[in-house]
């Protein structure tokens, strides 16, 4: 019988501790505020803004969404990210992707400010997840790992293949195994077998960003996958891996209800973090 | 009979190239001018300096060796390197490892300008090699995939075993062999079964920095070893691969002779490198 890995008791907990947490806080006449930046255009991130907007409500965090026209241009983006890096009662900063073409991602995450990078987009927070020093590590790399020790499954020289290398998810993904000192195979579009890397894999991490990259009969018995994917077909939302996979695994995490549903926890651990190196930063400088 | 994979020939190509867009530039009257900085206390990085300027000697390149007693602080370092960054008259900067313990050597790396940083040691183009963006790469991963190609072998679709995952040359070198296209298994201290890993790669890279992580038993006839590794054993120079490994093996690059001398002549590649993207910024400022 298949392990199915869903997230919502994980994140529970999650919401538990930062919940009692912000209340703490409250009492020191702190509220954790989280801004979110959003460009008209993408109906899925208006969705996710305004999910993630219901859980702030939920724990007692202050949420702001700063929601442009499709016409915005660069500089006024850049303009919003500047000022909310200057406000001191602001601490964590989201940029909702994609945006639209007359605006550089790069740009407006390079000028977010380190210490308030709840998503670990910025370039000191992404060098930080390679080296392993202190950061604020991107939310879905780590959401991957939470949910499987959730399971009870341990990564300490294990055989891991990870099965994508993109920027967002499997290179920093690839750095947080490193520091859980897996031994990591990384497949990707140029691999020509990727079955045969997975036959000698016992955990296997998918994070590709195109549906059924994983087949039934590329797996084995005694697998356990993370599905990272997040994908829509036939107005479904699936996965990267076929779900007809998950009855020839030891153990799979569900799309949805897998690791996009600890993500956004993880937002909100990055969150309180955040407010943790921006006190510490405003110790050194008293 | 194993091929011995001698950097000679491949130093000797890329010397002469060097040394023909030397002589170009000075018909515009630039002379390349690398500035290495030494702290006086261990006598291999002396002989590595001195070795690197007689090179430069004989490419027709400027070389400045600022050398320090072993009691200079920390401030003093980085005023000379605020100094050389400055200065439009030096094209390279390069700092001399290991340095003495009062000066921290991640402090002055981040201080170098990373238009200048022949080495690919600055925060700016760690990342750069990360991503894959345009940048000036740390040279010893690159000596180490060019030496390869010298002898004929590609890496696109090819299993890879990496061994060592240090943040010098190991992390690098995984991020250039992405860049290649190669499938990479990272193996590192807490990989239980390094020889498993082998068995199933075709080229395998081994840059730990101890001597005799791979011996004989761990091999196959197949295999293509790139050995990065530069040891003291009983007063003789050993690369991470025992000796006695090159009867067993397809093809391995020797120590010394291999990947150590290619990394001198990728250190000037550098240095014209990163005198472009001199010439790039300066355009972009008139």
């Amino acid at each position: 019988m298949t392990l199915l890995m869903k997230a919502k008791e994980a994140a529970d907990q999650e919401y538990e501790t930062i919940r009692a947490k912000v209340e703490e806080l409250k009492t020191h006449g702190i509220q954790p505020h989280m801004a979110t930046i959003l460009v008209e255009g993408d109906p899925a991130s208006a969705y996710y803004a305004k999910a993630k907007q219901r859980i702030a409500e939920k724990l007692g965090v202050q949420f702001t969404l700063h929601d442009f026209k499709a016409e915005v241009t660069e500089a006024e983006v850049l303009q919003l990210v500047a000022k909310l890096n200057q406000d001191p009662k602001v601490h964590g900063i989201m940029l909702e992707l994609p945006l639209p073409k007359q605006i550089s991602a790069a740009k407006i995450e390079q000028a977010i400010s380190p210490q308030k990078d709840v998503d670990g987009v910025t370039p000191a927070n992404k060098l930080a997840t390679v080296t392993g020093e202190a950061g604020l590590y991107p939310a879905t790399p780590q959401a991957c790992i939470k949910l499987l020790k959730h399971y009870g499954y341990s990564l300490e020289g294990k055989n891991v293949t990870l099965v994508g290398r993109g920027q967002t998810v499997g290179m920093p993904l690839f750095h947080l195994l490193q520091q859980e000192n897996a031994t990591v195979t990384v497949c990707h579009s140029r691999t020509p077998d990727i079955a045969s890397h997975l036959s000698h894999a016992e955990i296997a991490f998918v994070a590709v960003g195109r549906a059924e990259v994983v087949n039934k009969q590329m797996v084995h018995g005694n697998l356990v996958i993370i599905d990272a994917g997040i994908n829509e077909a036939d107005g479904k939302m699936v996965g990267d891996v076929a779900t007809d996979v998950a009855d020839h695994v030891q153990a799979i995490s569900p799309v949805p209800g897998g690791v996009g549903t600890l993500t956004t926890a993880i937002l909100y651990e990055n969150l309180l973090k955040a407010m943790e190196i921006q006190c510490e930063e405003a110790d050194k400088h008293e």
